[in-house]
């Protein structure tokens, strides 16, 4: 039987909406994720949270039940809570049905297997979390092997960086590792790095990509490093036609993988 | 001589901090632009701030000077003041080096020339003020005609879509209109509407565009209407070879738009 917590003052509350915060979700290894559809996207996956939040009117949804049943025989709690304090512990105003508290998770270079998707997505120094959100919602999209973030970026498990990925975090595998780690690993196998530069008149779309690609998206602000770029194996830019001189990151990084994939997959005319 | 101010109980610091709300925005005709890229976007552009406040330190930046200068000869108004305020007026604690107030600017479907760009982009019910910003920003990139914002989408002229285009609010038209009012415009002349569907086997690389093409990309969480869809020359869907059965609504945009200008200027291969 789920308990029930009706009180903002309970200590659980305040040691989850802590989780907001990088800090504490470094010392205690959870993070918070929120609404329906991306607990429903965890639990397809094959995680669970460790807490369940549910509002009371909630309950009898199948899918609220679904995690409910699963939680509780997984060793977790269910907990059953009023809107209000959903709305604490999400930030928003508009509270979803459900707010999950999950263990942070990592994979490691060494456990990716390049062979197993055409298209892999490398950010570096990546510093806003609605565009690590959205890489990796769309790598979920074409089929990426994982997301590997180089250098100083921002922690994939923010708020707001588990919202944009709309459940892809549970999906889309994410390695933390700095540029000289990956780049020895790059190179013990095939892969062809990929740099998105603004300093080269190669089109991306008459560029030849060969699997496995590895697609680089440097820092939102700057681009990446000239010493990265060097390493790349190809330099493409996307077509600039008016006033500004860069795209989003997370939206350069589509309109590459999409070609990408294209290439990869060609689609029927 | 700019004037100088330094408290935080100014009036004009405590009116202009009201136009981070939409009312307020809506009452004085007037919102904020933050950061010397945009500013100098938006004045590249013709459009100058009615207000423009600035920190002591950066008055020596040319393009700051540049600014200060055209602003008092267009009768505006520069102000000098503290990083405290200026942080206070963006809502960001690294604060920029300037801040605008602009007057709102709108623009009609009756002045658009439907002919002077290969892509136009319509969003429908657009929620998120992060997407209309890069949608926006993207629009600049394809050299988009303009953004037709069609029935209730968020406020264009919010901080956060503002910053999210990165000036190109500044170089894109935004139109807004009911779907009854955009449909007869559009149909009283060339154009070809493509909608963005999930709910349709073509793909979007093996469809063919014909310019002008307008680029339908429907609410966040809902999609278009059926009847929006049934009204389109074309629906087409972006591959998702996922868990997720969509895209970020500005990734989407930004993947299909890129597509029909790749087929309106085939690049060298």
């Amino acid at each position: 039987m789920p308990r029930e917590i009706t009180a903002y003052s309970n200590p659980l509350i305040k040691r989850v909406r802590a989780l907001r915060e990088k800090r504490h979700r470094r010392e205690e290894g959870l993070f918070l994720a929120e609404g329906l559809r991306i607990l429903t996207e965890a639990r397809e996956s094959g995680r669970l949270p460790e807490y369940l939040f549910f509002a009371r009117d909630s309950a009898g949804h199948p899918l609220v039940r679904a995690l409910i049943a699963d939680v509780e025989t997984a060793g977790g709690e269910a907990i059953e809570t009023v809107p209000d304090i959903l709305s604490k512990l999400s930030g928003k105003d508009n509270p979803q049905a459900v707010v999950g508290v999950f263990a942070e998770f990592a994979t490691s270079l060494e456990t990716l297997d390049r062979h197993s998707a055409a298209i892999w997505l490398v950010a570096e120094r990546l510093r806003d979390p609605g565009n690590l959100g959205t890489i990796l919602r769309t790598g979920d999209a074409v089929g990426a092997g994982g997301l590997i973030l180089v250098g100083e970026c921002v922690d994939p498990f923010s708020v707001e960086a588990v919202r944009a990925s709309m459940g892809a975090l549970f999906t889309v595998p994410i390695v933390q590792a700095g540029w000289a780690e990956f780049l020895p690993w790059l190179r013990a196998g095939p892969g062809q790095l990929v740099g998105l530069s603004l300093d080269t008149d190669q089109d991306y779309r008459a560029a030849t990509y060969h699997a496995p690609t590895f697609l680089l998206t440097g820092n939102e602000a700057q681009g990446m490093p000239a010493e990265y770029a060097a390493e790349c194996d190809l330099l493409v830019k996307i077509p600039m036609l008016g006033k500004a001189d860069s795209l989003n990151a997370a939206v350069a990084t589509a309109v590459m993988a999409y070609e990408v994939l294209a290439q990869a997959k060609p689609s029927p005319r």
